[in-house]
């Protein structure tokens, strides 16, 4: 027999889950009780208002030799940041750089090579070379939030808005995005003004939730990770390639509504702020797929999946 | 500037930070209050007795063409299993099998890509295919245990147990090792006791904390991960390869003991059971690297590093 693991995205391959959605009238008041769920019945019930389709305005593709990254951006977190790295796209600041460290269990980062050195260095045009550092924006209320049942060991409150995990603080008024598994930052040095987008990286391993607060993200990558995550590790101690050959080449950065016609990616997102959502973070709760012996009855943030539905696209991969 | 992010192993390169140890006489009791310190201060302060060395009868060693994986083997946690992968490595079992799946922030898993032909499948020798589940054990309290203070969203302990990442339920009297990236488990189908060794997987994303008590992990991937995580990804829904050229060739599995000489790795670890082992979990819990404008005040378990220093061996990548 090949032994197969139930996946992250809820797909279980040889393991049999049930697919039929169920309401039983199951007391005499006439209560309606639902079968718990699988992901996969969670999902083969959702309605095409569950999924909203990416706004090509705040999206970037990161086309690289063999394929295409396609990254939400969070206006609502980080508006300077995802205005200026939308920016440095158009004025093609990224085109040409490449891919420069790679650490294991950690992240995979981007952007000049040069940009130690004054001469070589790539030019910032009209966009900026540093922001203000956005790392907390103030909590609005307003904005949906789905909360997570089983809270967090990092914040007062954490759960989704806007499909993005979010972490919220409402004694302080502040809410952050989170460093969750591809989720896409600004690179800073040590001062927190000196980031701005210039150089992005994305987390490629267990969440480090240490920089939470301490970086600007910017957002996620929706499709495409593993040509992020699969990279040769470069070497210690923080994963820089040493050498120019290792490094992979950006073939350009491009704002979505930039790229028209087929080269346009088609992705849905399934929406946070629904009770379909709500019943997919229950059936990750706790997992009915027949392969499960033990449920767990509580998940983190980070390990909630996010769907995505790809329908067009160049880069298929 | 190249902006760069503190790392996970506490090396901040660009970023710098105090390597002074200091004890101030602080009060007027005459109270000795230390300096918060990194956790390059706490290993630079480590002494020869804060290390072990790998015991080589409980350390496997993945051999591929490209390098090393060293594997250390958890035999208080699943004796019946730990005993069965060395006796499928000492027959030979792994020699000529293949790397069969890398799923995207799940897991690396290897094995045999015929297990499911009853007549081109490897045989099992002396070993046994299959073993009784080891998803926990008795929580012995004779155990050395260094609990984490922040506590767990998944049980309800949880901290270090002879180098690994444990959690303990004092009321249901049990132990149990944690899906943490690196950890090794059994990979097994739709019966608990349908497991054994003969295909293993490697956690290389966000901790899938919904398998603990559901596999029994076996160790931990203490060297040469990257070889494991780096890979490409196999196709959805599960990674596993379509194509045999897609997989990696496993040369050889051994057992630590049966390698002598110079192609033995000298590694030690940090034990986990020692008062520097807490000042490094502090060290993590707030960062006191200049680079850090917030400190978290919190850890999770799968977050805290757990140092290695290479001496020797032959696959140093």
């Amino acid at each position: 027999m090949t032994q197969a693991l139930c996946d992250a995205a809820g797909m279980c391959g040889r393991c049999n889950f049930s697919l039929v959605f169920v309401v039983l009238a199951a007391t005499g008041f006439g209560a309606e009780v639902q079968k718990p769920l699988t992901m996969a019945d969670v999902l083969a019930a959702s309605k095409p208002a569950d999924w909203r389709t990416l706004d090509p305005e705040n999206t970037l593709y990161l086309e690289l030799t063999n394929g295409r990254v396609v990254i939400e951006l969070a206006a609502a977190f980080a508006s300077n940041h995802v205005a200026n790295v939308k920016a440095l796209a158009r004025e093609h600041y990224f085109d040409g750089l490449a891919i420069i460290r790679c650490q294991d269990n950690y992240v995979t980062q981007w952007g000049d090579p040069e940009a130690d050195s004054p001469d070589k260095k790539r030019k910032v045009q009209k966009a900026k070379a540093t922001l203000p550092a956005e790392f907390m924006t103030a909590l609005d209320p307003k904005l949906p939030f789905t909360p997570l049942p089983d809270g967090d060991l990092y914040a007062p409150e954490a759960g989704f808005a806007q499909g993005f995990p979010v972490a919220r603080d409402p004694k302080s008024g502040k809410m952050w995005l989170v460093h969750c598994y591809g989720m896409v930052g600004a690179g800073r040095d040590n001062s927190p003004d000196s980031g701005g987008g210039t150089e992005l990286y994305v987390v490629i391993g267990q969440a480090p939730r240490h920089l939470d607060r301490n970086v600007t993200l910017v957002g996620r990558a929706v499709h495409g990770m593993e040509l992020l995550s699969a990279l040769p590790r470069g070497g210690p101690p923080m994963g820089f390639y040493e050498k120019p050959e290792q490094r992979t080449p950006i073939k350009t950065i491009r704002v979505a509504a930039d790229v028209t016609g087929p080269e346009r990616s088609q992705i849905q997102l399934l929406r946070t702020d629904t009770p379909t959502f709500r019943a997919l973070i229950e059936s990750r709760r706790n997992r009915r797929e027949e392969w499960f012996q033990f449920q767990a009855g509580h998940i983190d943030l980070c390990n909630v999946p996010l769907p995505v539905k790809v329908l067009t696209g160049p880069a298929e991969h």
